[in-house]
């Protein structure tokens, strides 16, 4: 099959040309639970050029080459013996994860913590191809409604602003405040869960125009611009207070500390976003009794969930399509901030 | 003052004299803590009939005659020595229990379980009269928004149609169901209430025309006519299984049966309406493994809540007026069910 | 192999021959996830004697002769194609449903509401044998402090009485109470489980003077004789208001009317025993908010929790052993309330 | 009255005298709320050596002199005009914060983060007195089991400890772990709470052979020494994955960076102590989706909770009395390291 294969690390993301596109052996089945999957489209993530980038080397074990791609739709090409209840030609989006399904935390539903998980496109051979392996167990059967192109990036994206904004909507209620800090692709997604999922005041923080104005398409209520006077702003608009929810999705440089100081006494700051660093005193933990709180992709269910919402037209998602061949165009266009949204690949 | 007085109990709610108008003596500051307010609004509620009628005489302490009026607004007419914070003229909404604040179920916030409360208007004298004795912690100020005759049926139609639905939005994950057993004025409150705090679909049952309609403009997503085929089409509506909320604002007659018929295994049924009876065997409940849920007006912070919905149009309220002096009039249009949304009589 | 077979019911219980002994096909690997478990122990359950009696004949789907038996433990001596981590020997305890794993309840770790489950003993060959055909999903490992014969009646008696007194557990803060009713199989493991997972004061309530002794030996506080003057004694117990928490193991007869007259307002009457009705004014729900919460076995994860109470020995189990041969005397001497703790078939 | 009063800050604790014991005004009833006490025992409290450091100066907005103590527990000795249910002579412990009842948070339950609060001993006259003004919403009267001397602790130490580890306790399940960093004041009132309200396996983590000792004694399951391999030996005892909670005692030095580390993957790191720095980069709260959760005393309800502990003997605590003229010599012990438990001052 084609597929678009990173063959080395490129610290500096120089050059234009990140991976390589060619020819490579097809999956095959390998164990009796497994099944194939046609790529209907494949998301461009900031993680991917993370990973190029080597920043995932010491995070997890894999070896140059592969194929990358973690944000996976398309339709069911063959199936294990152990699969009941999928077909051939059903279509499908993959939640990143596949696991065994026997470890306690899989049992709890907790499928982000499965012992001995893969993630393909991280660890292991993803959708920047025609065809992925994974099993049934991270399967889920789009609706008519949904064409996998158009979803396959609420798979890590959508699934993480999901999971991060659905834990801020469990405490909100009405009269309460809830600032969203990044209205990019995952913070799109997270504004419109929000407002779907609570009745908070959603307050929006961003440095460029253009997002603000997404945002407010996506049920924000107040747009704060992300320069020297937003904590200020933000407290303005919170009684003085700062907002019973932050939900970061930007994580680095000053947004850390502001989105700190923009939480409410006996609120919660949920970062999601990274690349930048906590740092505080123990003492300011205390007298405020703020937590704060990791977020890393989403369940099974929770994919569901979000689907769920996609099929009735609570989450709208603005997607910009390549053809598979063009993986580094999409790569270089995410780089250098020329895309609204999310790029996805199309073999 | 002027006041509209219960003097003897209806059994049959014969007639067309329930309560007399006339003058009483005005209400007076008993302690440190005590404030008068002068009513704006007082709602008219079914309770009132059941009153009448006798139904709660075993149930309270209190002694004929009494002036009526559980839901009650207005503004601030004189305060006890020890009130702080708030000053005459301050328009105010009042929470339905006058608690000192001392036991352990007010210091948690549950002020609905207080040891020792007064219920103005069913056990103490109400709002059906120019002015109400109550005290300092039962006081939520108003924005400017949102008039007193205007918001007083909030106080215990609408605080309870908040609680219940709040409690079943704590739950209800998208791609889930609620069913709402009727659409009066509880009801469409409680429809409100679920679109505003979680992205279930809403599925109402009804057996007037009128309601539904109601039902619909406040955000169902499926309308019901609650006839002998209610219970089947609730079931095609929610995969063959019921829903996994089901709000039954009536509680009488053959809604109870069918409201937990409609409940999905492991779901809940909250039972808001009164007058029927719960009747079922203890295996139904074991295999299903569904609760059900009794619910009891909301707590002040709740009130605070629904007033922030209130306050940012996210609910709604449909009332008619009717002058203090024609209470019997609009006890009589309740009863006779010529009343859309709530009667409010204005002194 | 040897098995005790039910070929008819017998809806009086009546003569001294429920079950009859002997020959039957071995059971065999049927799909890739399936486990064929050699028996250890076989718990015997009242559920048993209803089934006799063909109480659950409009519930489940199973047609006479089959195997009784829902609570097994034993060893691994067979698996499918598409089991991993487990091998032939390894000592197991039964979860008591058999599920794909593949329905939304599962992976949201609710294994007990799964679609299209077996349910072996109930509605498929049980363990009243010397082997049992279950899948990979139902089995836990067991340490080796733990012999299969000696837990085999946590996987129902026990694993119901947890889930009960967990839920129970999750709102009993310190200076609460919970009411016990019924010390028996089950209730001397729920006594013992909120013992070990709250502060609550813990009353018991029994008709039986040993099942009392039973109760204080597993940590009861408070000891009531379950007579006329139950509902007294236990009001002047707990401030005259009932407990914030009644777990019901009786459910019928005046246990119900009892139970719920012991729950305090505003607290949760647990229903776990079945066999009388659940009849109330819808009214009484109301103002007393109070709930009603039926109860089914527990999840796989909720046997794992309570296998690590057993094995650090915070919950023990009286059991007493017959051959398997002797099934009949097992059931009869249940019938005839000659066990204290449970009985166990070993093969 | 006589009292040990602060007149300047001491940012090197030098010497040995850091307040002043001589006489001073008598409190009066200010507000018809008010209440004076009678002080039976006032706690002395790592906190109140900060003060003495100047370390609150920047925090809170108080004027010297004026008397430490927050830690009280004594007799009624007076009572304003609006003061009900309460009469001179009834013992009684002070929750630490003075607050109107008034604002949201306190309706709600959450004491601590009131609006407008006093705190008695840190920015208002304390209890280190004959006397000391408070109010009634502040008050719990104690049982006969408890005398005031005995108790005084509990109210700020006691209920620091109680809050965290009950908040911990919500979510431990059987067969978890918690590690409790420090065995000092606060450290042995948490291992206590949590044995006492679930059943996970307790490590607790300490430098002095002598507070593992006590560990022991209050519950630990396991003692592991606060050396080089701390983090190792937590490891090995938590199936290599670390706990699903660390309770921080200490929140300085390495306990803070050693803390997470022994944090389980989606577990919470809960911070009681402060002096040091919580510094990490981002990426690390994603992939490991911990919490980190800020702790501040508790509410007037968890004080109740914690008294029901120690009224039924669930939790002691270790005390030693000094005379209140004595009160630099417990200050000097307390900064040298010479006090098991908990010095109170007596006067």
């Amino acid at each position: 099959m084609k597929a678009a294969v990173l063959h080395q690390y490129n610290e500096s993301l120089s050059g234009d040309s990140f991976v390589r596109y060619g020819d490579v052996p097809d999956p095959k089945i390998e164990s009796p639970t497994d099944v194939i999957v046609r790529i209907g489209g494949a998301g461009v993530c900031r993680t991917d050029l993370h990973v190029v980038e080597g920043l995932w080397r010491g995070k997890v074990d894999v070896e140059l080459p592969y194929i990358m791609g973690h944000e996976n739709a398309g339709w069911i090409e063959a199936v294990g013996s152990a699969v009941s209840g999928m077909k051939v030609g059903d279509p499908v989006i993959c939640h990143p994860l596949v696991t065994s399904g026997h470890c306690l935390a899989c049992r709890r539903g907790d499928d982000m913590h499965a012992d001995g998980s893969r993630f393909p496109g991280i660890n292991a051979d993803g959708g920047y191809a025609e065809y992925l392996r994974t099993n049934q167990r991270s399967l889920i059967k789009l609706p008519s409604t949904l064409a996998p192109k158009d979803v396959a990036p609420y798979t890590d994206a959508g699934l993480t602003a999901y999971r991060a904004a659905k834990k801020a909507s469990r405490h909100l209620l009405p009269g309460e405040y809830a600032v969203v800090i990044g209205a990019g692709g995952l913070g799109h997604i997270g504004i419109q869960v929000l407002a779907a999922l609570c009745a908070a005041e959603i307050i929006v923080v961003d440095r460029a125009d253009a997002a603000l104005q997404l945002a407010k398409s996506c049920g924000a209520h107040h747009l704060v611009k992300a320069d020297e006077q937003a904590l200020e702003r933000v407290l303005e608009l919170t009684e003085g207070k700062g907002a019973q929810a932050v939900i970061d999705f930007v994580g680095e440089g000053e947004a850390i500390s502001r989105g700190l100081a923009m939480t409410r006494n006996a609120g919660t700051y949920y970062v999601v976003g990274y690349g930048g660093r906590i740092e505080l005193p123990s003492i300011d933990m205390i007298t405020s009794e703020k937590s704060i709180v990791g977020n890393l992709v989403g369940t099974y269910a929770e994919l569901v969930e979000l689907m769920a919402l996609a099929d009735r037209g609570r989450v709208h998602l603005a997607t910009r399509e390549y053809a598979l061949k063009d993986a580094n165009q999409a790569l270089l266009d995410l780089h250098h901030g020329r895309i609204q949204g999310r790029a996805v690949l199309v073999p």
